[in-house]
């Protein structure tokens, strides 16, 4: 049994804790969380207990930490965790700088700790599923790979103040996607944008709807669709051509129910965000972890992904900005 | 090329009537009609002329006749067109009384001219898909046959009371499926029904909404389900179980624009009702037909159809009222 | 936090263990089985004790009996719990024999206490959907119901043999669906059936295949297609036709992946069987019993749903065997 | 009744034959190919004559013509019949080159004749009806716009060689759907390519795997994406998101009929290629051409819409070459 600290009580803090309960492999050993209510609350619920982020770093009984804060915490977090010698888990990204990330996975790489990013779209069974059987060649190479992802409504423009800005808050999943998909890395990249869903996201210097295309040293493209508002529940697809067809990984709906009527059929919308579309992933992701805790694995997503989705995100920005192509 | 001759110039002859023009080896040579205005517009459309049954009948020039007149006419214009060696097209039913139909049938052989009936059905290419598809194996041995078969809205009453009954009026196509497809003559049939749409359809001493299941020698059994309004649309589809699995053939939508949305996703309902859903049915059954005028095929679907048809049509009819399944 | 005691320790048994633990409110007590290594199993793996059933029924500790025992079990164990005024959980069906279902109800009548009989598919998310889109008067009044209900493959025939025949083993699940969607008592019945899938289930003298029909007073009429052989997952579907229009319930799909080829569209079958299909099912139901128990709801299903489940098959059967409609 | 002349007998010469024979205000009149024998073929199917150009330019009994021949022939051919008055119908393009382009339409509009652009996927049903959809305000304002064309297979390499390249090609279809859908003119428009279906397509200095994303200035984006082979039939589709939802445009299946079995769902692939897909589409363009002869309408798509295509068509490949997003 692994004990775990958690650290960080707030909406995506809560996914894990339930995941880190349920498992039979590990115990939600303690919270940590600056604010104090939040991290009461868990305590409360799962009958855990509260610590400050030095208890827990320093207590022996504590064998991984699980990192849901604020994101500008992560790298002082990872460092501190990779000093202990505990095995990390931290949620994307990693931060918002290139050289304030390296310099971390510095740290992490002098002390041989296992450090995990939680690229939770990964684990999604059904990106997982079209990943297998494109690597089994059930399409031959690939040519072409389409990635949407809309979220249902924006978030508040507060957010997107401290967000970083699309790129490397929302689309940084898409990166990765794309990395994780195609097994090689792009070698330019072009990003078009435009403000039209919100327009105090537009006031705070950001984007809220983007097309990106990507080129392959193969020769295969890709390209990402982005919207901050889909309208009709999160929008979360996959389109993979290759040589000898077509592979698609699509939403999955609220339910199977449909209403036939002189109107046409009305069927169901896709889940309506990440906590109900990717609760098989946030729970695929825990177990991986569990085995990297355990020996058992190494992390399929390590620090270099952090870094290189980052990477991707800061050179959209610069074609956004530039108008340009850019080399990578 | 064929000269035809067209009896009846109502709904259905108006459907043959563009087939027989545009097919490149018949010419629609005359129209008979007892409501002269509909003849007449037929006529001075495709500028064919009018005739008698009697001119039509004793003209050496016409090669075939197609008899999409009133169901009561049906015997005495096959009977008459056998007399005068035609090539005899009919449109369902060959007559409501039983006995009446193996009179004509009779005559027909008798004089041994080619008779096909028009349970257009059978040419729909999704059905004849999965007919084919299952006669090379797919599935295997047949184990259950469910037929769907609901209009998208009831006739008038005044019709229903000339109709025979929704048995022998409806039903009477998907009896004849159920014999295409499975490929045996059933053994058993029960019928449930009700008067659900319309009380008119009642108070004619009709059903509107029925269920059939009926039985085969090897086992296999197979289920029709009837109704006289849907709601939404001509609903025609067809489920084969099998030993190694599932064919279905489903109804072809309106078209193929979906709109997603707060309430969900809004697709297009079936196309409406038999002219458009049959449309390719009409035209590959005339097709056929031509080849028999052309002695290049022997009539798929004979008198001996239609006889086999109405029988159980009959015989559902003696299930539903005396609450009994009927051995065959 | 209530105390259960669990009877029965095998496939279905354990389903309910994980839900009982997972729960907030329910703690598994302890697990009761005849089989010792299948208790032992739980009790290792949920830190749980073994008890025998009179020491259950005795231990005041003891809450809630969840009944997952052999069928023939059920009325004793229903009986013995109710003098000890346990609030009840019990698997369908109550009893094969509809007499002793009779006697054990009024006795659980004469004690008082809540039985909950476990109709897991009336908690099933789409079932629960399409209900309540009926109640609330989507297709304004029902016309006609089909229910498809087909295994992935059959069981052994030992099992049969046992099982009281396909009508009281699998399709008992159908007839509680008809009654509980149409909210009315079915006034006749006819089956048909017939020996396809094994040779094995015809010599134990049971049928593997089924069409089933009844009518209701209203008018309305259900089907019931079961087959204990799909060859492609558990297909569990409902249709619900009425005034206004069509309610479809349909499969859920094993995953979301298509692959486009040369040879057409390929799509993932429906999930394998109801350990999947309704594990969202087995919580739901477990969350009501545990408001039953808290006396925050009354039982949905009851002791009275499992009797008139059990009559319809009965009356299914006394129609398969004389090829009767039968009035009830 | 309006008699055409038909300037070329390939492929898509013979699809218009069909529609202007078939058509109840037109008569095919004659048919001119340099290509003897493709001109008798059509001349022997149809009953019509054969005519040099000379010839049917001079006619005062053709009406209209139809100029469905070789691509370097279109601009020769519409001045000459803009200087004998004739109705205009164009296959795209008008011509390779955007200058000989602006020279043929000064000499169209000097002489006053209505000029019709074949651009046949404006009368696609399901494209119709999504501009239709989107016109009557079902999503708000546009947002983004995803256009997917690929073909099922390449065409020969010495097809390519003349083809004036793929933008010029095959794209230039999507670059008037994208006009025609979003109903303005793009600002800004990036291209990226690679030429990984046919080596061939590379050596002859072209691509055949393509990403294009424009801009237009009401903020809004659309994105094309290309490919000369598919593997899975002609995939042909349409998003756009808008304010309030999204609207699409899907392929049309060759059938209904599925197969259901232990390797999942097997459904039909999207229709063959053009000639099937576009069926309508080119019996839709024609009505609109015959209302234009008729004076009822004036032409849907001009000269102007071929030339804005090319133009987009020659800045993609500009981008393209040069790395870099193109200002319009």
């Amino acid at each position: 049994m692994f004990n775990i600290a958690l650290f960080g009580a707030g909406r995506i803090g809560l996914v894990h804790a339930v995941n880190i309960v349920n498992h039979k492999e590990t115990h939600l050993y303690s919270v940590i969380d600056p604010h104090i209510a939040s991290a009461e609350m868990v305590a409360q619920k799962y009958q855990t207990k509260i610590q400050t982020t030095e208890e827990a770093m320093a207590d022996p009984d504590v064998h991984g930490v699980l990192i849901a804060s604020a994101t500008d915490t992560h790298v002082d977090l990872i460092e501190l965790a990779a000093r202990h010698n505990k095995t990390i888990f931290c949620e994307k990204p990693v931060h918002l700088n290139l050289e304030r990330v390296r310099q971390c996975l510095a740290t992490v790489k002098a002390f041989q700790v296992p450090l995990f990013i939680g690229f939770n779209r990964r684990y999604d069974p059904q990106f997982r599923r079209l990943k297998n059987l494109f690597d089994a060649g059930s399409v031959g190479k690939a040519e072409s790979l389409l990635i949407t992802s809309r979220d249902p409504s924006p978030p508040p423009a507060e957010y997107v103040q401290v967000s970083g800005g699309m790129f490397r808050d929302m689309t940084i999943h898409d990166f990765d996607m794309a990395r994780f998909i195609m097994g090689e890395e792009p070698c330019a990249i072009y990003a078009q944008g435009s403000n039209l869903v919100d327009p105090a996201i537009g006031l705070a210097g950001d984007i809220d709807t983007a097309f990106i295309v990507m080129k392959f040293p193969s020769g295969a493209m890709a390209t990402i669709t982005n919207s901050r508002r889909s309208g009709y529940g999160y929008d979360q697809r996959l389109e993979l051509h290759g040589e000898n067809g077509l592979l698609t990984a699509g939403n999955i709906k609220e339910n199977s129910v449909e209403f036939w009527g002189e109107q046409g059929c009305l069927a169901a919308k896709p889940e309506h965000f990440f906590l109900q579309r990717y609760r098989e992933a946030y729970i695929a992701e825990w177990d991986h972890f569990v085995d990297v805790m355990a020996g058992r694995a190494m992390p399929e997503t390590r620090g270099i992904d952090g870094e290189k989705a980052l990477y991707l995100a800061d050179k959209a920005l610069e074609s956004l900005r530039s108008g340009k192509e850019i080399k990578l």
